[in-house]
C-alpha cells in the first residue's frame, strides 16, 4: 500500500491504520521503545542510544533477567561453545532437521528441575501457553476452562484459540473459583489455568488449595511459572516446588527467558502429555525450533541456579531493601509479596512523564507499563531489583523518584 | 496427573491422551525425532546419537539452512561479539527493556532488504504470521481474508484467529482467486495472503498477476517469503525482488531461521501498517524479544547475503543436478521450480521407511514429510541441496535411493 495510492482504492486503508494509532497518542499510551544496550559483567548498568539526553549511560531497573543470569560466566561458555561446536541456527524444525541433542538434554533437565516424566521447548513462553492451552483443550472433548482474570495474554491466546466453554475466577478467589467448578457438568473434562508469581503485581496464587479444588472437581491444572523458575524453591523450580506442590499439576510451564537469562519457553508434565502436545500442537510443529546457541545457555543456566542459591537470597535481599525505601519514603509502592517492585500512578500519561524524566534526568531505565498489559487506570512502574542492584542504587534511585513526585505533584502513599 | 490416579477421577484423562497418540501410530505418523549435531565449518556433515545405528557421522538432506549461513564465520563472529558486548538475553519484551541497538539495526536492513518503510522483528516466522494476520484482519472492519489453500499452518492460525470471514483460492489459481474476489462486498476490506515459494512442492506463486487482482478489487496483499528470502533477487529479497514486484506488495514477511541461518521471523510494510502492528499484536507485545546474539548473527547474515551472490548460485546450481540425477534413476521427483527436491511417496508408512533405511544404512538424514505438514496420500521425502552438497554426494544419495526404492518395490517416475 503506497501512501499516495490509497485514494484511488475503494477503502481507504491508511485512514483507517492512521486513525488506530491515533487513538493510542489520545489515550496516551502510544509506546516508545528505548533504544539500548547493557554492558556484560557490568549489569545493571548499560547505554542507551539516541534521544533521552542521550547517548550515555543509564541503570537498567525493569529488566525481567532477574538474576543477571544473562551475564553469567557459565551461560556465555555454553553459549560460545554450542557457537562454535554446531554453528548458529538450527536449521529446521523439531522434526526436520533441529532436533540437536543440546534440545535433548535441556528437555531432560527441565523435567528434572519440577520432577515430571517430561519437558518440551517451544520458541518463547508466549508460544508455549498458547499453543499448550489451544491444545490440550481441543483434545479433550468438551472441556471447560477455569482463568484466572490476571492470566497473561498469552494464556489468553491458548484459551480462546482452544474454542472451548471458558470460565473467568477472581483473581486468586478460591470462593469464586470452587462456585464456577460446581455450577457446570461433573463429567466434563476441566482445566484450572493460573499463574504463581503475578508479574504486575508482585502476588503469588494459592496453588496447594486450588490443587485441592482441581481433586474435588476432577480437573486437570496448567500452571504459569514464568515470573518464579529460577528464583524460588531449592533448586529454583518456582513457587510450586517451595511450597512441595510441584507434583500435583499436571503442566507446570515457565521460561528461559526471564531468571535464566536466555530465551524460549517450556512446558513440563507426564510423558504423555508432552506426546499429545508435540504430535498436534501448530505452534510447536511448524516452527524452526530454538538455536542450539540459546539451548546450550540455557542448560548452563538452569544447572546453575539448581546448585547456587546465591543469586535468589541476592535479589530477596535486594527487593526487601527496595520497597522499605520505597514505604519509607511515602511512595505508594504495592503490596508486592515476591521480588516484583511495583510503584502505582494510575494514569498512562504521567506514568510515561516519570519515566520520560527518570531517563534524561537520572539515567534510570524503567519503562511505564500501561494498558494492555495492566488495566486501565492502574498504570504503574515497575521495577525488579537483583543481586546486582546495590544498596547505593536504590538510594539514588529513591531520591530521584521523590523528587519526581514532588515536581508533578502525585499522590503518595496513604 | 498421576498414571495410577486418574481411575479415581471422574474423567479419565489418561485414557483421552493415550487414545490420541495411539492414533498416531495406527496412520504410521507418529513423529521420531532424529537426535543430531552438526559440525560447524563441515556441513552437511554432522552427527547423531542414539538409535539408527549410531553414535556415527551423517550427511544432513532436510535442513533449512540452506546456505549453510547458520555456520558462516561472518555469522558467527557476529554473534560471538554481541555475546561478550551484552550477554546471553535481551531481559525483556521489546517495550519493557529488550529493545537493543541491534533489533533496531536489523528491523532497519530488512525494510531495507524488501524496499519497505519499515519492518518488525519477532520470535518466529510462525508468530510472524499469526501475530500479523490476525491483528491486520482486526484492525480493519469486516476485512475478508483470500488465502491459498496451500498456506503454511501459521498463516491458517493467524487468519482463523482474527475471527474475519475467509474464502479459500485454490493453489495459484489466479480465476478461482478472481472469482472470490468479484463475490464479495466491493466496499468491504480485503486481503489476500499467499506465499512466494511453497516449501513442500518447491512451485512459486505468480505475484505480479495477483498483484493485479489485489489492485483491480482493492485488496491488500501479504507474501510469505519464509523459503526465498536470501535465496532469490540480487540481493536475496526473495521471488519478490527477482520479479520485480517488492513495490506492489503491501506486506512481505521473512524469516531469519532459514537460509539466513538462525532464528526468528520479520514483516516489512510501510510505517503505519508497522506502527499497527508494533502497538495491538499480542503475539508482538507480550513476548520477550529475540535475544541480542541472534540479531547480530542475522544482521551479518542479511548484509551478507545482500553482497554475495556466490551462495545462491551455488544452490540452484546444486537443486539442478541432483532433480537431474534423481529423473535420470527414475526417482518420481516432485515438479519444483525451485531449490526444494521433493521425492513423491505417497504413503505415511514407506516414507518412514525409506527414511529410516537411508539413516541407519546409509548415513543419509531425511525426514519423512506427513500429515499435517502435506496432505494425507502425499507423503514424500524432501531434500534441500545447497552450495556444500557436492556431485559425489549426489551421486552415492541417488544410489542409496535407487536401491531402496528397488528393494521395497516402490513406483517409479512416469
Amino acid at each position: 500500500m503506497e501512501a499516495d495510492g490509497t485514494s484511488l482504492r475503494g477503502v481507504d486503508y491508511s485512514r483507517i491504520f492512521t486513525q488506530a494509532i491515533d487513538r493510542l497518542h489520545v489515550e496516551g499510551r502510544y509506546r516508545v521503545f528505548i533504544d539500548i544496550l547493557r554492558n556484560k559483567g557490568a549489569y545493571p548498568n548499560a547505554r542507551c542510544f539516541a534521544g533521552h539526553n542521550g547517548p550515555k549511560p543509564i541503570t537498567v531497573w525493569c529488566s525481567n533477567d532477574y538474576l543477571a543470569m544473562g551475564q553469567h560466566p557459565a551461560v556465555i561458555a555454553a553459549m560460545e561453545e554450542a557457537l562454535h561446536d554446531v554453528g548458529a541456527g538450527s536449521g529446521g524444525t523439531r522434526n526436520i532437521g533441529g532436533n540437536t541433542h543440546y534440545h535433548v538434554d535441556l528437555e531432560g533437565e527441565l523435567a528434572d528441575l519440577h520432577g515430571k516424566e517430561g519437558a518440551l521447548l517451544f520458541t518463547s513462553g508466549y508460544v508455549s501457553n498458547e499453543a499448550t492451552l489451544a491444545t490440550l483443550a481441543k483434545i479433550l472433548p468438551g472441556c471447560i476452562i477455569f482463568s484466572d482474570e490476571m492470566n497473561h495474554a498469552s494464556m489468553i491466546a491458548g484459551i480462546r484459540n482452544s474454542g472451548c466453554e471458558k470460565h473467568v475466577f477472581r483473581h486468586n478467589d478460591l470462593e469464586h473459583l470452587e462456585e464456577l467448578l460446581a455450577a457446570v457438568d461433573p463429567a466434563a473434562p476441566k482445566l484450572i489455568a493460573f499463574e504463581s508469581v503475578y508479574s504486575m503485581e508482585g502476588d503469588v496464587a494459592p496453588i496447594a488449595a486450588i490443587c485441592d479444588l482441581a481433586d474435588k472437581y476432577s480437573a486437570l491444572t496448567y500452571l504459569d511459572e514464568v515470573h518464579a523458575v529460577g528464583m524460588y524453591g531449592a533448586r529454583g523450580g518456582g513457587i510450586s516446588e517451595r511450597d512441595g506442590v510441584a507434583d500435583r499439576l499436571t503442566i507446570i510451564e515457565g521460561t528461559l527467558g526471564k531468571a535464566f537469562g536466555v530465551m524460549g519457553g517450556y512446558i513440563t508434565a507426564d510423558q504423555t502429555i508432552i506426546d499429545v502436545i508435540r504430535s498436534y500442537a501448530p505452534g510447536f510443529i511448524f516452527t524452526t525450533s530454538l538455536s542450539p546457541v540459546l539451548v546450550s545457555g540455557a542448560l548452563a543456566s538452569v544447572r546453575h541456579l539448581k546448585a547456587s542459591g546465591v543469586e535468589r537470597e541476592g535479589q530477596q535481599a535486594a527487593a526487601t531493601m527496595l520497597k522499605a525505601m520505597f514505604a519509607e519514603a511515602g511512595l505508594p509502592v504495592m503490596n508486592s509479596t515476591t521480588h516484583i517492585v511495583p510503584l502505582m500512578v494510575g494514569d498512562p500519561v504521567k506514568a510515561k512523564k516519570i519515566s520520560d524524566i527518570l531517563l534524561a534526568e537520572y539515567g534510570v531505565y524503567v519503562q511505564p507499563i500501561n494498558y494492555p498489559t495492566v488495566p486501565r487506570g492502574t498504570e504503574r512502574l515497575r521495577f525488579t531489583p537483583g543481586p546486582a542492584h546495590d544498596e547505593a542504587m536504590m538510594r539514588e534511585l529513591t531520591q530521584a523518584l521523590v523528587e519526581i513526585w514532588s515536581r508533578l505533584e502525585l499522590r503518595k502513599a496513604a
